[in-house]
């Protein structure tokens, strides 16, 4: 849906920005709980907890994350889903959100409903309170930034650092073409991350929003390069359905093509694998797949991954 | 300063994403802790603590809070102090923000230095940490938005709600005429907000961003009304010279004009007025001004408010 109307009684501006407040209260239903643990005070109030708590934002753009293609509603869901997955890749659980919307005020009050119901139907998903925001004029402009508040409920958070040298490297579900749909549809992996928290096994994680070429470094070792297998890298069918239309292989495609939001975390080298797949297999249908090892120099056969390059954020 | 340059070597695209977030580490220095409680990876991890956790969330556009003709350190410093406006207003303390950035590739690496090391100077000020963020191209735009945690440390989150019809009506400082000056050289009153919420006799409070006349209803108790004395108003200078410029009043300006960034609140109608002035003025030098009440009806002279508008965020 095009965001933008020509139609004056049909944009936000028509509003007026109290009106606009509360037709945002009335979209978000129960998703937005009564102030002062929700809209509508100068700060949102979050009952105490004695948890570590964890912070991290996220906006989607229009023009850089999303396009008249989308459907409002899945704009939504893909804001709040992308800092599920940072949430996921800390093993956290989500706790609440404020959401920062600046928009030209030519936006539509349809394509905002649309989209104020669907960060409703997805917070309610994943068990997530949206318990404040703010509204700015942005000439021409459209971007909604989101920011989720989680805690660790377990002993420990799991963080990029941690990998040793001969650690595993694993992976889940497939990589690569994530534009042809499932960078908005996918599934955050919140209980895979909370589990890997768990396994004392489990070293250190990251999610694949950039590509696999471009995060898989962040949990490098000192001195230590990943030594990838290329026939294990699990590649998505939107990659191979990419590749045949382009050219590019479809493992490039896996390595490179950014928002996978999968996990990849790295397995302790003396660790039982066959007892972590099949404790795996006991929990979850995500598909999980040990893709190569840190080693000091790469091993024979091995994927030379210098060559390929993830998604550049200021191309 | 002008933030966009026309000459490539000069522009942020020239650093890279991975070289811009390594500039913003060294520019933001001390202000931002050794992940993971700071910068680096999927999500900032706060420490637990046993207060309950306040949120909110503020942007500076371009174009909308600030042009060329601010210096960069006093944009980043008014992003900041904004949402410890809204801290303030809820009595509470200050502790850890987030940032993301939007912007077009042509914003210079210069503006953008001074930007972050005006945020640092400015965190460190108020005892901020700046934990984490994200950096999104938006073409032809440039917006920061922040989103700030605190928590309550005395017994009592002070809201918009709890005014009952006879309280005294308060405010700091003076008011109007912020385009000025005011808008970015403010001072949030955090140490007054977090003195009002240990005095029982307050019984609501909010700081007036949107101009006294918009943000004074927010506290009005069900069937009460605001009766203002006009000659109380305390009405700033830069309200003064705004009228003699443009022929509206000063006290239109002081009820209407956006940014005071002061506090605004109510005492219940059996207080000791003159008690709470002398220990107000035993610890801050902030001027305080009783303005009026919340009664039934407007009293004889009292200023009918309605002929005044704040300011409209969708105008």
């Amino acid at each position: 849906m095009q965001p933008f109307t020509a139609t004056p009684a049909e944009a936000v501006r028509s509003l007026g920005e109290l009106g606009l407040i509360a037709a945002i209260r009335r979209w978000l239903g129960t998703a937005s709980p009564p102030e002062p643990f929700g809209i509508g005070d100068d700060c949102a109030v979050l009952p105490a907890s004695r948890h570590r708590q964890l912070v991290t934002v996220d906006p989607v753009v229009y023009g850089e994350h999303f396009d008249d293609s989308i459907p409002p509603r899945a704009v939504a869901a893909k804001l709040l889903k992308r800092n599920l997955s940072d949430i996921a890749a800390m093993g956290g659980r989500p706790r609440a959100a404020v959401i920062a919307l600046a928009l030209d005020e030519t936006v539509s009050r349809r394509w905002l409903e649309q989209f104020y119901r669907g960060l409703a139907a997805t917070a309610r998903t994943y068990a997530v309170t949206i318990v404040g925001g703010d509204i700015t004029r942005q000439k021409g402009g459209l971007a909604a930034t989101l920011t989720l508040l989680g805690e660790v409920n377990g002993p420990r958070v799991l963080t990029r650092k941690g990998a040793k040298t001969g650690d595993w490297i694993f992976v889940t579900g497939t990589l690569g073409g994530s534009i042809l749909g499932h960078h908005h549809r996918f599934t955050p992996r919140l209980a895979e991350g909370a589990w890997l928290a768990a396994r004392r096994e489990v070293r250190s994680l990251i999610d694949v929003s950039d590509g696999l070429a471009k995060d898989l470094p962040a949990l490098a070792p000192t001195n230590a390069i990943p030594s990838l297998c290329p026939p294990a890298i699990p590649i998505s069918a939107a990659a191979r359905t990419l590749a045949q239309r382009d050219g590019r292989t479809a493992l490039a495609h896996a390595l490179s093509d950014g928002e996978d939001f999968e996990l990849l975390f790295t397995v302790a080298a003396r660790a039982d694998r066959a007892a972590l797949a099949t404790a795996w297999r006991k929990k979850f249908r995500t598909r999980l797949t040990c893709i190569g090892r840190f080693t000091r120099t790469l091993e024979a056969g091995a994927l030379p991954l210098d060559e390929f390059k993830g998604y550049e954020h200021l191309r």
